[in-house]
């Protein structure tokens, strides 16, 4: 394959959102672990559900309602303060700590990001990660006023860059998001962060689990939805191996 | 209102979904109760991204492959005959008690079910639990072969029943399915069968949780979706007073 673009889901693949746990725990003691998962479970599902809907909200507006509906049904009481300390940590994700190294080792060729993240919050968090410096572009689906894995999400990165779909590599962590690039015709390359092996180690005791066990067990194995990513992955330092092989 | 028509969602409102828990211990000991909500919030999860992928398969395809997905995370190996058990049970789910008396109590007014389930599921199930000797129709989604919370699945109440929305109430137990029912403008009736009060209580303890508890933090509370619902009753057998009243 001639890859002349590479094009990277940008929350949970290029930004470890799992790096919101501290400041949850610091806002809410105790419940820093539980707030991190609902929330980022909530976030997606309304993403889906207002797709469906066809009553798009930026992804502002629904990380904030996936955040107000977590505390709520924790039954937490907060100021408005704490709310936009958790909320503004969004625009200062941790970068994976191989992230940075692996966009410079892919030039050539085009980089960029396409994420469900609104222009205002993917803006922020990649000047604040210095991104900005090695991407060619920045794609929300914004554009479009739906999610992923809508293809008319996908659609926008020809239409940015200039590419036909077999020329692009489209990674994600997210096997949601691998299905969806893979069925509108993408090259996909998936970072399989949790191992098969792992996953089912960690549920052998399974009457109580951790939070964050339950997250990988739904969104992070890859889903029974049709589509098998092309290549599978550790880790973002192994794809220029991937593109040179 | 003049409420002509009664429309119920079928899976968690008129039948009982965690009815099969008793069938996946049995069939895998020790792993019954992470199966039961792992599988439902796989199969939601399927219905929506599918439908956004626009990459329909019915639903009888969506929970089998929920519960393959389900299983293989787990690091469980079986039978195609354990498999098969398994998903038999959905043509069998227990009613709700409270189900057949409140559907006896709405007439004369018209009855159906709207539903993801396929037209087999749904005819199977509705047969096995005598519910076709009170339902006027059962509507599947398959139809429009889109899921829920589409507005093309709300659409076909009107078009099987022959009613305006703001001539039926629909009920459902489910929130985002009263919040897409609602943006389509039906009455909406939810049947909020977990209380803030017992959730927040459940979520005390966070270190560890019962993957019911996961469940209920993610699915049974109201969405923040921006449309809630008419009416927020605690069982069936509230909405004769509704009506009524």
């Amino acid at each position: 394959m001639s890859i002349k673009a590479v094009v990277f889901d940008a929350y949970g693949t290029l930004y470890d959102i799992q790096s919101v746990a501290e400041v949850t725990e610091d806002a809410f003691p105790g419940y820093g672990e539980i707030i991190t998962q609902v929330w980022r479970i909530k976030q997606l599902e309304y993403t889906w559900l207002r797709s469906l809907m066809q009553r798009y909200q930026d992804f502002a507006v629904v990380t904030r309602d996936s955040l107000a509906y977590t505390l709520r049904v924790l039954g937490l009481d907060y100021e408005k303060d704490a709310f936009e300390r958790v909320i503004e940590k969004y625009l200062h994700l941790d970068l994976y700590p191989d992230a940075t190294a692996a966009l410079i080792a892919l030039r050539p060729r085009k980089l960029a990001i396409l994420s469900n993240g609104s222009p205002d919050m993917l803006n922020a968090l990649v000047r604040n990660t210095k991104l900005d410096r090695l991407l060619d572009a920045t794609i929300s689906v914004d554009a479009k006023r739906i999610f992923k894995p809508s293809p008319a999400a996908y659609q926008l990165i020809g239409e940015e860059l200039g590419t036909a779909p077999d020329e692009v590599l489209f990674v994600s962590s997210n096997p949601w998001d691998v299905a969806g690039g893979k069925s509108f015709g993408l090259n996909v390359a998936w970072i399989e962060r949790v191992t098969p092996e792992a996953m089912a180690l960690a549920c052998v005791e399974t009457e109580l689990v951790a939070p964050l066990t339950m997250f990988k067990a739904i969104r992070t194995q890859m889903d029974e939805l049709g589509f098998a990513p092309d290549h599978r992955v550790r880790a973002l330092s192994e794809l220029p191996g991937i593109i040179q092989g």
